[in-house]
């Protein structure tokens, strides 16, 4: 059974990693993972499609028991994506797609070095202040907050494979899937095949 | 200027790699590289279309000169792969595909680590066999050789990036186009792109 790729999908709020995930998700069939959140379910919510729902008393055993690929907070609730259904997946041959900030990819990465992570930027600073300025949701000062970490986070691009300059979302989107195809064409992603053709086991 | 990417399609006799060559320089307007040969012009060929042509002296001395990415004699002829255009087309940023054999893969290799190099294998060996006797060219004695010596070839898999193994045409053109289009995203040669975004020079 070949194994499959967990791939990891990065970069700073406002790159439009989301939009790109959700196509590729789409066209591919990849699995997606499901998270694991102390928040409250929301109406029509279903445990273990939408989210994994758990107690924080819950999630801190999950925390402790190290069952996390990635965990974070944002405003009082936790999400992380645990590690069991993930590996259960690849094991089985399934591609995973992963969406996550840049510090969930360096742990991502930390844990499963074979994960491929790839950098979404916007093809320039200025177009991602004035895709940030478009949502209208941001304050001014929260806004330069947001730039700041962005340039931090592409500071760091040594930790990504890959980096895809999302100017049009379709070439976008079409550039993380030949990464993905790339991938399973690699040498180390195919022994299983070769040794089986030069007759080792 | 960003520098081109230099492409290497090898893998055994009979894996049909010249027929994905040129599917992929037809749909990607990649540069070929112009072989030095000492044969003779055949009618019609054009010197530095076709070939360069070159007396066997004057190939010697550029061999001498360290002027070759890979050389090979065939038949009592030479045939070689000279560095200089090739170095300038990457310069230029243009991307260059070279097929070449097993030998000749490594030879580039060595000299430009930078290469991608893919191996093309058939599904099979029984589909090697029956594509080299479809052929209707072979004795028996040299289908036995070139079976044995792909075999020996792909035992050095780890000198190659990528495996794409040629079972439907279209579909392995698609997946070294794949691979030509992921590399172009990955983090080294995205450097002077991300170092102006960061304000480096």
């Amino acid at each position: 059974m070949k194994k499959g790729l967990l791939v990891v999908i990065s970069g700073p709020s406002g790159a439009g990693k989301g939009s790109i995930y959700r196509q590729v998700i789409d066209r591919t069939g990849m699995k997606r993972s499901v998270s694991v959140t102390t928040r409250q379910p929301r109406p029509g919510e279903v445990d273990g499609v939408d989210y994994y729902f758990r107690t924080e008393e819950q999630y801190q055993q999950m925390i402790a028991a190290g069952e996390f690929l990635e965990t974070a907070a944002v405003y009082r609730n936790y999400y992380g994506t645990p590690k069991a259904p993930v590996f259960e997946n690849l094991d089985n041959g399934y591609d995973v797609l992963f969406e996550v900030d840049v510090h969930g990819a360096r742990s991502i990465k930390k844990q499963y070095p074979d994960a491929v992570e790839i950098f979404i930027m916007p093809p320039s600073f200025e177009e991602l202040e004035n895709r940030l300025r478009g949502r209208g949701t941001e304050s001014e000062s929260s806004l330069r907050t947001r730039l700041s970490s962005a340039m931090n986070e592409l500071g760091k691009y040594e930790r990504f494979d890959y980096i895809v300059f999302n100017d049009d979302l379709e070439e976008a989107v079409e550039k993380v899937i030949a990464i993905i195809n790339a991938e399973k064409c690699k040498i180390k992603n195919n022994m299983s095949m070769i040794n089986s053709l030069l007759g080792k086991k």
